[in-house]
């Protein structure tokens, strides 16, 4: 364990695992808006993302004092800059629960999920949650076990996604243009934040890895 | 003028240079490939990205050896960070270009496009390829003039993804799902290179600040 400089590290990984937890929150009252068309909810997330705004903010500036301040090498330095970089996938995570909260007010008061998909988003937005809660873990606990299953529920999540894509292209699909056209951009932000969780858990891996050098 | 960090950057902005340049040429075999539903040419596009991925590497590799070499502080140190975020934003600019040739390749030998929309694909390209030609000469000029074009260049996009929606969403769409859902990812696609563009541009006009200083 090098204690040092993990020690140094420690204000970069709070405002991470806080900055997670905000997302993870953000992306549940979207899902919760999306499927109840619930416009305050969808309302609240887009005022969540400046606090997300804020909280990278943040993060970057404790990195760049980190680097000056510690001018750390090899390992140490390469641990700083996936922190880094982990906090623009967080941001990003923040920015696709707001278009998904938009999608939602968009169509209000009608639902922007037609009825016969909004199982599928039900499911897609559980392995989202579920995995935005193993990043918020993993994070805190630097726990790279759990960080480690998220390419599994990625792989889960990638079903659901061409699932989608197979009921809004059978032949059968009752609904219109429309209707398939929000769920094909409400999957792909689904897909996005779950691809973007596996880099946020990538770093974990890679911050545990060094710590045990 | 800091003539001194500024010749210890020029690696790293040389190598972001030749990014630009593959990035850009990606994004053009994949548009036409798409207008044109050019199998081989969206073949190619996948090979490049194999390319773009190892000069992504290599900027990052120049990063942590000028970090940790060179150790700077203040205005240098977030100068390299943010060539490093750039070098990102190329990355996912390579990857968006892939994006547009699967679709490319997914419908063929029928076009991606149908004749409907290929107009509006084809404008977006255009724009796109004019940021994407921007960013390859501010990057290699330091041209902070240039680079602060590229907001209007993205309004321009937007306005073009707008009304790429509204053609398939007004009532006279004459055809089905398929055309629709594969437009509306595809636009979301080129919005998404044009943001990419703007956070590239936003780099270089940063960096011609920090060396004005």
């Amino acid at each position: 364990m090098r204690g040092d400089f993990y020690h140094e590290l420690a204000p970069v990984n709070s405002t991470m695992v806080t900055m997670a937890k905000a997302v993870r929150e953000s992306m549940r009252q979207a899902s919760t808006a999306l499927l109840a068309a619930d416009q305050s909810l969808a309302r609240e997330v887009t005022v969540r993302a400046a606090e997300i705004g804020v909280l990278y903010r943040v993060v970057q500036d404790r990195v760049l004092d980190l680097i000056a301040g510690r001018q750390p090498v090899a390992g140490d330095l390469r641990m700083v800059l996936t922190a880094s970089s982990a906090a623009a996938d967080l941001e990003r995570m923040g920015a696709l629960a707001v278009l998904v909260a938009r999608a939602a007010l968009r169509r209000h008061p009608a639902p922007a999920v037609v009825a016969e998909l909004a199982e599928l988003f039900r499911e897609m937005s559980t392995v989202g949650d579920d995995m935005a809660a193993k990043i918020v873990l993993a994070l805190a606990d630097h726990d790279a076990v759990l960080a480690a299953q998220l390419d599994g529920d990625d792989d889960a999540m990638d079903r659901l996604h061409r699932q989608l894509f197979s009921v809004m292209l059978s032949p059968d699909w009752p609904l219109g243009v429309e209707a398939a056209v929000d769920g094909a951009l409400l999957g792909r932000y689904y897909e996005r934040y779950a691809d973007h969780a596996v880099n946020v858990g990538r770093h974990v891996v890679s911050l545990v890895a060094v710590e045990a050098q």
